[in-house]
């Protein structure tokens, strides 16, 4: 292994595309024809199939989960600091699987790729996926894999809302279910801070309706705009605070509308950066995608009767300066679990920086997760 | 006093405008020629000069904080819940004075305002203003009112800047100040926020860099997300989840980007109802005149020093569901006048409206005002 990469990383990883040539009905009724996944691996499945944990992603993240893609990457994956050989979930022990959802725009079809019918990209027509369509689409992956059944399925924010859901749709598939910085559902605020961003992008004349490809053109501005209001959700007061304060850039106010504080600067890189990585047509699907996400609403607004049915064991953790989901949200989870006499292990996590903890290292939920992995391990044997 | 209007309300009202015709430093160092402050008054100045009591608006307030223009409005002034014949702040008893700042967009000077040198609305070239400048302007209307010095300078939010400003700067000229659910300054999340909303002004196409009133459009996209996101940090996740919770507006949800949920529909309301009534130069300036707002900054960032001269007398009042100026932000101006063994009462208000809960009547909010007002009363005899 290069001597650049760090020992404790998986090391250069290469994604692979599995392309399903069969038509897929979505929860909206609108259908795809057909559609492909990206998906990064990591470790070694074992014989008996039983070692595979499926890692699954945030609003903007991949199936880039750990290691690097060349020599010349800056930065690893997005769970690098948890993912990897004696890492809490180890590529000596376990097969790891990262996927890019349905909707996305790292290579799984979503509203940049081509719609058939059309010959031009989908855009806006894309259709509006939920959670429910994601985790069928892990099923279909799972298959294509040869994968029963995961020994875990694991993610944070968004990505612990499919872990959720898998348990209820899939609970002979998944033995735990991993549940980071989640909620079981949106509150009117998660919504309301959604639709600020999502009205940035489509009222910015480049977004053409959803079909600015055609055009030549992305709604920078609304992008940017909907990045930098996502950044202060992920981030917590007393975060911002010590990274920021009331610091000036020129050590002086200027009376001009400039960048004068360092957070306007910080905001700003990071809506701008976001601009180059990001679709905007996936980032309104996804932002829907979380709107929607309500596993109890079938079941008469019952958490705790949408989970009845399942086998799966539960680990949930939040943070405790995460104000976008809240330690309450976790709580509340936690709380249907046990009045449906499941299995449940419970950390809130001391940290103070927001909702971004879940991608930090900590040793707190390194050594939790660790531990329950450790179970996870042994139950998979 | 005609039928519609309540026999508690201080009831038609007109407002008046001062012009000062001499030229004004700012903070900034820039100046204007002259300049119109426009204002209202309640009830009457006593012969002892010794009952008036400044009112100081919040972001988006002004001078408009009782009665009636006319039989056909729809709504009161502001803070018509507070004030008038036996209300908390009572004109039986008190000459009750709101102004619209300098900068604003409701009659006082501002960047809807022609500029002699140009002979064209001010535009973005009006300068921003501090609260430091707020505070001198109001002693200039205050000493054209013959009001040497205020029996109490009250105000919410921004409003309570100007309340502590005044205590500062011209402890001689104010006995009490009201500082509700404010802050000693920012924090980065505060500046964060702010920087978004200029943002979406900003980079709104119709804005043309200030000067918009010369294409004759305002940017209506870029106040619209302003005023979104502004009303999202004015209520508390609690009172979102009771008004709107996750209601759907046709009862189910459509997979689209209509306007599905109530919150949705709620903040859109707000934000275009805000285009027709509020200027966006204007909100651009008082965004930043919040940001520069640091009265302790000149002596060492020690606020308690920045105190200590004072002999005004304080009331200090926050409330609990408030995130955007946090009962922990009060305390930290109730600390620093203890520190400088000033008298100060401080009452932190149970109330689940977040930061709005300063406008809204709660009995608690009115009793502790009513009873701070009587010391007010006495102590102006």
């Amino acid at each position: 292994m290069p001597d650049a990469i760090p020992n404790d990383s998986v090391g250069l990883v290469t994604p692979s595309t599995q392309h399903f040539e069969q038509s897929l009905t979505l929860e909206s009724g609108l259908s795809l024809p057909s559609f492909d996944l990206v998906y990064e691996t990591y470790g070694e499945l074992n014989a008996k199939k039983s070692n595979a944990i499926l890692i699954c992603h945030a609003l903007t993240g991949d199936h880039h989960v750990a290691g690097y893609h060349s020599m010349d990457d800056k930065k690893p994956g997005w769970w690098d600091a948890y993912i990897g050989p004696g890492k809490p979930i180890d590529t000596n022990k376990f097969f790891v699987i990262g996927l890019n959802n349905l909707g996305g725009c790292k290579g799984s079809t979503g509203p940049m790729s081509i719609n058939p019918a059309t010959d031009k990209p989908y855009g806006r027509d894309f259709p509006i996926v939920t959670v429910k369509d994601w985790v069928l689409t892990q099923t279909m992956l799972a298959d294509a894999l040869g994968i029963d059944s995961f020994a875990a399925v694991i993610g944070g924010s968004l990505g612990g809302m499919q872990a959720l859901q898998w348990s209820i749709d899939y609970p002979q598939r998944v033995k735990h279910a991993v549940v980071i910085a989640a909620a079981p559902k949106l509150s009117a605020q998660n919504i309301g801070f959604n639709e600020v961003a999502r009205q940035a992008i489509r009222s910015d004349p480049d977004f053409h309706d959803g079909h600015y490809y055609e055009h030549n053109v992305v709604p920078r501005r609304g992008i940017k705009l909907a990045r930098m209001l996502g950044h202060i959700t992920y981030l917590s007061d007393e975060s911002m605070r010590a990274k920021f304060g009331r610091e000036l850039r020129e050590g002086k106010i200027n009376f001009n509308f400039d960048t004068e504080f360092q957070v306007q600067s910080y905001l700003q890189y990071q809506g701008e950066s976001f601009v180059d990585r990001f679709d905007a047509n996936s980032y309104l699907i996804m932002t829907k995608t979380l709107d929607y996400f309500d596993p109890a609403k079938e079941y008469n607004d019952d958490l705790a009767k949408a989970l009845e049915k399942t086998d799966t064991r539960f680990l949930v953790i939040s943070f405790t300066s995460d104000w976008r989901f809240a330690p309450e949200r976790s709580r509340e989870i936690v709380k249907a679990l046990l009045d449906s006499n499941k299995s449940v292990s419970y950390a809130e996590i001391k940290a103070n920086q927001g909702h971004d903890a879940f991608l930090i290292p900590n040793t707190d939920y390194q050594n939790v997760l660790s531990c329950y992995m450790q179970h996870v391990e042994d139950a998979s044997q």
